[in-house]
């Protein structure tokens, strides 16, 4: 939204911040390019981050800003210490939570086996060293989730915070929790987040996953992934580590991060039995469910829609269960021929997450993972049950949202999210993708962004991306931006085919820049200002290139830009004006020597 | 599709032509990877090129081949030379063209000026020195046009050949051609294409834009950027050269290409009269056009849809108008306060067009530039006069498609294909993206990418490529291959969607290739081998690493694809049978150890 429409609340105000970015000719008091600033609502301690551009021509334009305190200038950050805790005294005001001694913190916990020589906490390759903190949980049992307030009729600071993101009332978003129609993950141990909500009435919201493997990659490389997705707009991030570390590469991404964490805790459940899903047990599943919503995680992927009875049902696919989660369910199943202990003990889950708020992501392991497969029995039957559980969570006022698939040719994704909608009461769906062909490895953020777009003009709310690696090796950091830029565009795009109030604003002032051969303006604006800026100056590096009222596409001739303003001078004014005009102006346009391209040498 | 499909026709014949790619450590005669190939057709000067992948399972996969006889081992080629000139013989038996002097060749065909001290042709800088010819056209004036024939109810040997490219009967061919629904594109005097079709009941094809500005880039770079281009996938190149050397590097474009050129006659006409919109003339622009149509050009983009009264209607719009051929056209009008010239004199233009079967791309110059303009009434008035100028064309037997937008949101998309289908009585339609949102230059591939996808689930038959380099500068070698790659993605995804007759062969055969575990399948079968094996090494560079039941997302422990694998294992049969002996196998797989994973030391 541009600052002319007065569209933040009346309470709300601009505090510029200082430079961040842009032109490094700006001059101070006059700077052209972005800076980080806060819209204030109705507490001092209630600032909510935006992106503020200032354009050439004087105006300025406000945008979504995911990057956290890291692109404030003003605010110095430290990854060992840690994010300061903004919600703490919103949680502590409540009254409802209480601090504990919680679960000690064991070597299993972080792939170290008993039977290790190095055994032992000390060992770990990375305690977090930042400020020491016990967990906090709901009083006596009690559901201390943004569900549980809005029901009660409670705007949370919380609420206010994204009303003031979102540039909409409050009240809607209470209403929006309260309905099961948008989640507000918060889990009252990371105090660190900046609230975010997710659902079909707000801003299409990205998430980004990250993790090491048992193969590849460190704890620092975790952290930096994270900033650096949020830094390009991730909404959320996933953590889905697998290999050694796990509790402490968690403890650092949590500790540092300003959008909320999710997890599969299955993961981590399963590298504590060493990898044999049949080892698997409730009581080890629990017990790492309890260990990550101390630590914070805001939102758990649980695949307990994934039944006995479904496996059979994807034994002639072609590409069978793609679901890391939803094979180790199966698998599970297939060992005991019992049905699944998630879906089994899915009410104790629901009191263990009330109790933190922690979020569902009810986990879709039946998920498509080829296009021959898309839309069949097994997917369905599993998303029926999900629609069932997600009633259950609602019982025990536990935010829900519901993933989905996966690969899915584009006349069959409507089908996914109608259904969706249908069977799980409007709560919010989160989908990977969907990829619209399997025929592009190396490009599956493509494939998988043109699905992405169409759903969530549909209804989708968060869209999980897919990374240029997929299926093919873990993402490097430009893997991420590539993936988090692709989907901000088709989050961006959705946003506009809803008529999401003031998305609009943010093309329109890019595209009166572009009309305007504003060129820094241009780049500023843009969803990647280096990117956009690189390549203009590699066929035209020069910097009155930049003023220049043409480009290299089409050389100073040949500019069509230049001639619609030649046109618009022409024909300003009513459709009256202009067809009565038109003859005088004709003549005036050949007095002025009729030359509507600027002269160049040739 | 796959060769155990017995949809090629009968009389086709595989020809194996030697390795040309693919794994490095493939033994002669058990090769695997890729090899170009033949289909041969009903006489044995009609040999249709494919693309033939040889996996490690034995099968084989079929796939459309745009590439030219470069990617054949067995022919030489040399720019120098040019291409053979394939359908000579064709056009020469049909007796009802004629060779002529044809125009001379004037130094102002390549912008050089009468005054240049340099003037004369022998100081253009790179005369062709192919094969001396003459050029060839419709013997008094009779329309040698692949629309005539096919209402005659004649199927050319293009026509076969494109049956052949496109696994259909040739009678579904002449009767789309005769329609109007499908275009053939193939001007008499272009005999080294390899003919390919454009219509909505075949597959979606691409265009890649290429051409030199007055600001940068070579006659060199213009023919390695086209067959760079069609080694990647493009169907047509646009050859849109606005600088010096038009003709010549036009002349080595169209004898090196081995797929159909179009152009925009009026760019190289505003060069010829210094870049004043005002001095363009009738006779110039005919003149243009009679040169481009002796030299081979297949398809044209006309804006004869610019009309004096719509002129006006972009005055207040936020971008006016972006089409560069369209502000040229809009400035006439300007200047003069008279109806366009092209419009005025379309029907002599039929005439020329139809004696050399060039194809009319009639052009949207009205098109927005922006998501804010998109579906305006100065785009839809231009879209009603380019329905009637098509009715017209056909009377004079010329083939023709229309060019669509440009800038669309999602929601607004499909209005543009269903008034197009309407008022142009189902001509092809040939679109430009649309771009869904205006925020991401840079990653304007993406953004048009997903509008390019719908558009043509929807129908449109042509795409015309998008680069990341759109709105910022002239793309490199790099740019084009990501935005052929993007937009393959897009037609392949939409044949997908509309169901075309054997697209989902490819998907299923990537799709089996990755749950098998056959990752050298996997990367030939991949739009892009190179980029997904190199993608694949970064993170598992060892040989080993390719033929292992894993990879670098998830390790050896966490395989969803192994779990899958061991489930069918369990549990394949039929349905029943699965349900009976459930528990059984259960116990089978305990006794086994109940390992789903493969060991690994930790």
């Amino acid at each position: 939204m541009t600052n002319k429409d007065a569209r933040t609340p009346a309470s709300a105000q601009i505090q510029a911040n200082g430079s961040a970015g842009g032109s490094s000719d700006a001059e101070a008091g006059k700077s052209i390019g972005w800076h980080k600033a806060y819209v204030e609502g109705s507490r001092p301690d209630l600032r909510v981050p935006v992106r503020q551009v200032h354009l050439t021509n004087g105006q300025s334009v406000t945008l979504y800003d995911t990057s956290g305190p890291y692109t404030d200038p003003h605010v110095e950050t430290d990854v060992r210490r840690g994010l300061p805790p903004l919600r703490e005294n919103w949680i502590v005001a409540r009254g409802d939570t209480e601090e504990y001694a919680g679960r000690p913190v064991r070597p299993e916990d972080d792939g170290i086996k008993h039977t290790s020589p190095r055994g032992g906490l000390r060992n770990l390759d990375a305690v977090f060293p930042g400020r020491p903190r016990q967990p906090r949980r709901g009083r006596d049992g009690q559901a201390v989730t943004q569900l549980a307030y809005a029901r009660r009729g409670e705007i949370t600071p919380e609420m206010e915070y994204v009303a003031i993101r979102e540039n909409v009332s409050p009240e809607v978003v209470r209403e929006e929790i309260a309905a099961g129609r948008a989640v507000l993950p918060a889990n009252v141990n990371h105090p660190e987040i900046e609230p975010m909500i997710i659902g079909k009435r707000f801003l299409v919201k990205v998430n980004a996953n990250i993790g090491n493997s048992a193969v590849t990659s460190s704890i620092e490389e975790e952290v930096e992934k994270m900033t650096w997705a949020t830094r390009w707009g991730a909404d959320t991030v996933m953590d889905l580590s697998t290999g050694r570390n796990i509790h402490t590469t968690r403890e650092w991404v949590l500790r540092n991060s300003p959008v909320p964490i999710g997890t599969v805790p299955l993961y981590q459940a399963l590298e504590k039995v060493d990898g044999r899903a049949e080892e698997l047990t409730w009581e080890i599943y629990k017990d790492t469910v309890i260990e990550q919503a101390e630590q914070g995680v805001d939102y758990m992927t649980v695949h307990a829609g994934v039944r006995l009875a479904y496996v059979p049902l994807t034994a002639n696919r072609k590409t069978g269960i793609v679901s890391r989660g939803g094979s180790i369910m199966a698998a599970w199943c297939l060992a005991h021929h019992k049905e699944s202990f998630l879906y089994e003990n899915f009410e104790e889950l629901c009191e263990i997450l009330a109790a933190y708020d922690v979020t569902y992501s009810l986990g879709d392991g039946l998920r498509p993972g080829s296009i021959a497969d898309a839309n069949d029995e097994a997917q369905f039957a599993e998303l029926r049950t999900l629609g069932e559980l997600n009633r259950i969570a609602k019982r025990f006022h536990v935010q829900t949202m519901i993933e989905g698939p996966g690969h899915v040719p584009m006349h069959k994704i409507k089908e996914n999210i109608d259904l969706q909608q249908e069977i799980c009461d409007e709560a919010p769906f989160y989908t990977l993708g969907p990829l619209t062909t399997d025929v592009a490895p190396a490009y599956d953020h493509i494939t998988s962004g043109i699905g992405a777009a169409m759903i969530a003009w549909w209804g989708t709310a968060m869209l999980c991306y897919v990374t240029p690696k997929e299926h093919l090796g873990l993402p490097n950091r430009d893997d991420v931006k590539t993936g988090v830029i692709t989907y901000k565009i088709a989050a961006h795009a959705a946003d506009l085919a809803k008529g999401h109030p003031g998305a609009q604003d943010w093309d329109d002032a890019l595209s009166d820049a572009r009309f305007e051969f504003r060129w820094e303006d241009q780049f500023n604006l843009a969803l990647d200002p280096d990117t956009a800026r690189e390549f203009h100056d590699e066929t035209l590096p020069a910097e009155p290139a930049k003023t220049a009222h043409f480009c290299s596409m089409c050389g100073p001739k040949f500019c069509s830009m230049k001639i619609s303003q030649d046109i618009r001078r022409e024909h300003g004014g009513s459709q009256a004006e202009i067809e009565e005009g038109m003859a005088q102006k004709s003549k005036e346009f050949a007095a002025t020597g009729n030359r509507v391209y600027l002269p160049i040498a040739d």
